[in-house]
């Protein structure tokens, strides 16, 4: 578990793309920082105050958050320098990129040296068990996509805001990098060993309350051959009650694979429930979430609408319109 | 690539069932080990040519393969001594135990010295690549499960004898400990990090020969909540153009899972065709491999026939009354 409040650490970001890490910890987590750091040449900024690390720590901070890419997938001289001061301040380090903190000798000697923690959420740092099956307490919710990168996350997160306004009882279960830097906790599910895939979904989503949803990040999708293994281990191990659609409607093909197409949402809901009702014969799809980023606002207000009324279930894009709706689908549920 | 011929290690084997590894070698790759050996109390015996570690080198040998589980889950002392003593005598050691040889310092300081190798099967040797989907040249069939453990490696073997007595073009395709020991090559699927499983099978499963069939060894079953991301990624990576069926028809539960039943053979096809229509639309389950073990004569033949009446396509146990029938269906395909 990483240990917050976060200084968010924006390095030389070549642009606000680069920092998404960092705004989506802003966005979703506006409580978890004190404040960024920006280094020279910086050309992000995520409007919190900027703050050296002394500052920060004087703040309470008590982890520096790398959230952003780093250019050329290495951890710059100009970086590492800034990361030993961050050290020497009294901040932990936590870290999404994939070449990692432990591999950087003289970080990890700083870190042994004056008791730091570096945290590398890329790779699991728990032995996951073996999925037992077992009928757990509590309820659960799995978005399932058509393809990947289709807004699953956002739609979790953006349930799980929707659902505290209400006061209910609601926990968002990261299962990305992105996920587990925003709420300083959660299962990389896509670098966990094959065999312990649908164990650390189960470790991830333990019995709860009666009343309690977890809301739980999905990865990849059924119908995405590179990755539709790690989908089958989320809905296996999750034990779904509830499951969300999500929906980019302008793709031309599946990310990343130019030889395949997305299936519909027809298929997507009819085979995400054969293999759900595995592990629990009461799972029901309850609404659509649609990325409609790429239309306009009538075309996605008329392309909600028959989606809509052609599938049955609400179909929302909770970017633009706001959550409500899938929530109150899941309250009926 | 394990070096063949192979020297097999029996241990202080239990019994015989502990030398299974032992025995799948000698049944299934009969002119692959000069030999075995024994050690004091062994309680196994292949009926090969029992060797010294210098008369299976002077015999060819450049392995020898850990053919037993060891007691206790621990290579004692008394195994140390003999394992050392291989590799002075100028052996490789190829093992798919759990604790790893290569967590042993004592071997790997003396495999150093004397310049031989260790082969820990359980786990991954190659940076598997991400899988592509890319249509490949050649065929491919998979085997896949009502369960774990119902006779997926047996029958693929079983197929690729028979086809070889027929001079067809086919591989077994090992992607477990067993069958990577039996073939001295492969994926230990289970043991791959979650982002790699699908291109590690299609790593295993290269474009081939058009009239070639790569026999996948099929893993866990779309059923079995533990290990279905596994066999997910087997499908997609795997892109078969035939799938067989298997089942095991007197068991009580899923393996390990006393909560759940085995799937029907109907709903287990209709699945696993949606599935791998994913990859490839014109797939094809082409037969069903049943294992009546549990099962009289009279009743096997009665079950088989049943089967094969209901579902429309070849149902046999390869088993007891070879794979014949299997690979006329695959021929027809």
């Amino acid at each position: 578990m990483i240990k917050s409040p976060y200084l968010l650490f924006l390095g030389d970001a070549a642009d606000s793309l680069a920092a998404k890490v960092a705004q989506g910890i802003k966005d979703w987590r506006p409580d978890m920082s004190v404040g960024q750091y920006r280094m020279d040449g910086c050309n992000a900024d995520l409007g919190l105050a900027d703050l050296s690390f002394d500052e920060a720590v004087a703040a309470g901070a008590k982890t520096l958050v790398i959230g952003v890419a780093n250019r050329g997938g290495v951890i710059s001289a100009a970086w590492q320098e800034k990361l030993i001061e961050a050290l020497e301040a009294g901040l932990d380090i936590a870290s999404g990129l994939h070449n990692l903190l432990r591999d950087e000798p003289i970080l990890v000697a700083k870190a042994a040296d004056l008791g730091r923690e570096l945290f590398d959420v890329r790779i699991p740092s728990v032995e996951y068990p073996i999925a037992t099956g077992v009928k757990r307490t509590g309820k659960r919710c799995l978005a399932v996509g058509t393809d990947c990168s289709v807004g699953k996350m956002y739609t979790a997160l953006a349930m799980e805001k929707e659902m505290h306004a209400r006061k209910m009882n609601a926990t968002f279960r990261a299962t990305g990098q992105t996920g587990i830097l925003i709420t300083g906790d959660g299962v990389p599910l896509d670098a966990v060993i094959a065999d312990f895939m649908a164990g650390a979904v189960e470790y991830l989503t333990p019995d709860n309350d009666a009343d309690h949803w977890d809301l739980i990040e999905g990865q990849g999708s059924l119908y995405h051959a590179s990755y539709s293994g790690v989908t089958m281990a989320l809905i296996h191990g999750g034990q779904p009650d509830a499951l969300l659609l999500c929906h980019e409607p302008t793709r031309k093909h599946m990310r990343g694979l130019p030889d395949y197409q997305q299936p519909s949402l027809e298929e997507l809901r009819d085979t995400a429930l054969i293999l759900a009702r595995v592990v629990n014969p009461d799972v029901k799809v309850v609404g659509i979430s649609v990325n409609t980023q790429h239309l306009s606002e009538d075309e996605a207000v008329s392309y909600l609408a028959e989606t809509e009324a052609s599938m049955g279930i609400p179909a929302v894009d909770p970017f633009r319109h706001g959550a409500a709706r899938l929530v109150d689908a899941l309250e009926a549920c």
